[in-house]
């Protein structure tokens, strides 16, 4: 039984649902009205439709994909309401129980409303008013979600990333105050943003690297690249079974990029990216680079596959071709999630699923890919030390 | 030495360049001065800079990537000119030559100039004058190019996509002549084209079927889902480390569609693709299956993973992580390749390089994979009996 009863699960990728005050309550009140609010729309014969409205843009789904608890059978109706929810979704204190019942330990938690990197501020008119949600947004997560739990809700904040010098200084007032990673667009080109191949990044990847927060680049965070070019008549199962080359993309650009040459100490993670297609591109990548690096502009010196033992690390909920291979991608390189409330997520069974996908796997691989790594790239307190009957076996 | 020396190597992916008559000895007087020519250009001090014009439309590279025989340190410059290129990537004598140099038996070449698969003539403001630029080019093909070797260039045609009913007649106006597969895109939803979730397609699929052609999909022929995303300013190298992402997109697209349970003996090939990326999105579309059939239109008995092992086949030049995955991938799904005249090409050493690619693979395999397979998958005659004492060993 590879996964020990001892060893403690920490999932590197879920989502939160915002409770409805969380910007009312943190904004002053000439901001207030403009700022994210929940509106009830009547329905005919059925409780009121909830949504969020931003200034005067409605944002229709207050609870996209939060489907735990509900078999497949029902997946394809997001809830409209908070009541259509499982409590979890909102509530730290719910999402804490709900942990327990799956056997994890700790959950880092990115944004629904926001966007998995808060992209939604970007489109507000008022960039004053912008930069006020951002923040109230991450002090929510500071002060509210994870001080709910501390250590076991991990805290991921957001930054306001039309501006570089605004992104910065977030980065340091939230890492103060105990944040341990920040969410970032794993496409920022996509986005209109400037790309990972410019140097308007550099101030907001030193700030990173000083405070040692890893950058999480949930898949499809950066506007999605497979995702609009997927054929608009083709079912929902092509863009969810296609969402990896997202990050698969961002990996790309990463890999042939300045960044990761001025930023040494620089951690990335593919949040929901998943694992198995990793060797392929790496590999491939170093391919690349042997050669066509002569007559381009990217560094001569380092293998694109020496960058990624560096600096990635790669998470999966499901991924049983990518256990197989665990030693291409660096079982160093690898961490675990649950992925909860959404629908690729095995809660309340995550722990069961994870003791198969690591049937035929060595304890002390399991231990690290499970909570180690995790600990390692997250900044989080040491684990316990096994109990004694565990590290004589 | 699993590679044995009388093991012939099948080539299923390569590229030939046109040379400057195709078109001009094939169209009637009518259509000649509008169908692709080869223009002059003065250069100050070179030799003129070459290139086609096709109605008023001028396409400037005539051998765009062909680099054979270059060394990387050149790449990036494409010829402008037939005499910067070897004459192995228009003259289907020298191509011959140069496979004897190379080891390789026998090659299926894409076109140049029309794109990989003729969407060239989709912009044709003469749509009589495009269906007789897609005949003359199969027509060059069949009675030109592979007649100069028969059995060692193995003719892939292309069809009239605007019109599924004249490409229906061109399947078998070419079948008959003894075309041996279709270069069909990869994406044509991504070229303004009907997708593969629409009954568009019906007929040209039957037609295929009946023949026995299987379709190639080459990466990026459907006009590229993740190339145009790349940043404008990232290295071409992203581009190229991402190419596989387009056959990625297109196995999930047919996978997801119900082309496959309509057309039974379908044959797909993913030309250039690569093959070490198939475990990880064929294993994830069976988890989307599972977990998201319910609420879609898609079919509901057969899983995705069947489907792959019944109508695909992948091929590679350099993909070490996936021989070693072969059968996570299924050794009778995978093919060979040189991609002779691209930079990818190993040329003049293709075969050293397979022979490294095999070194730890039993000798049954390694023939399946260079040689069986693709006679199997595109009706070749079969290969000549082993030598006696391989047979035995």
């Amino acid at each position: 039984m590879p996964l020990q009863p001892w060893m403690k699960l920490i999932s590197v990728d879920d989502h939160l649902i915002e409770h409805p005050m969380v910007w009312q309550d943190r904004l002053s009140a000439r901001h207030r009205e403009r700022a994210p609010r929940i509106v009830e729309t009547p329905r005919d014969g059925l409780p009121a439709v909830q949504s969020w409205l931003y200034e005067d843009r409605p944002y229709p789904y207050i609870g996209l994909n939060a489907v735990a608890g509900k078999k497949p059978e029902e997946y394809g109706i997001d809830p409209v309401r908070y009541d259509e929810m499982i409590p979890g979704c909102y509530d730290p204190k719910a999402r804490v129980a709900d942990m327990d019942i799956d056997g994890v330990e700790a959950m880092m938690c990115f944004p629904s409303f926001p966007g998995f990197c808060g992209t939604v501020f970007m489109k507000g008119d008022d960039k004053e008013l912008s930069l006020q949600c951002v923040q109230a947004y991450n002090d929510f997560v500071l002060d509210e979600w994870s001080a709910a739990a501390p250590g076991r809700l991990i805290p991921v904040v957001i930054l306001p990333l039309w501006d570089a010098q605004l992104s910065v200084r977030e980065i340091h007032r939230t890492a103060a105050k105990g944040a341990k990673a920040i969410s970032f667009p794993d496409l920022p080109h996509a986005l209109g943003l400037p790309s990972m191949h410019t140097d308007y990044w550099d101030p907001v990847l030193s700030a990173a690297e000083e405070t040692g927060l890893p950058l999480c680049q949930h898949f499809g965070s950066g506007g999605a690249t497979s995702v609009p070019q997927v054929a608009s008549d083709a079912p929902f199962a092509v863009m969810i079974n296609l969402m990896g080359a997202n990050s698969m993309h961002a990996t790309a650009d990463w890999l042939f990029s300045p960044a990761l040459h001025k930023h040494p100490k620089l951690k990335i993670g593919l949040s929901e990216g998943g694992i198995g297609w990793i060797p392929y591109i790496v590999q491939r990548a170093d391919y690349v680079w042997r050669k066509h690096r002569s007559y381009q502009n990217i560094n001569q010196d380092v293998k694109p596959s020496e960058l990624f033992q560096k600096h990635f690390h790669g998470c999966f909920i499901e991924d049983d071709f990518g256990v197989d291979n665990r030693h291409a991608i660096g079982v160093d390189r690898i961490t675990w999630e649950c992925d909860y409330p959404h629908s690729d997520s095995f809660w309340p069974a995550s722990r069961k699923r994870a003791a198969e996908a690591f049937a035929n796997v060595p304890d002390d691989e399991v231990h690290k890919m499970v909570e180690l790594n995790a600990r390692r790239f997250y900044n989080l307190p040491d684990a316990a030390p096994a109990p004694r009957a565990a590290t004589v076996s």
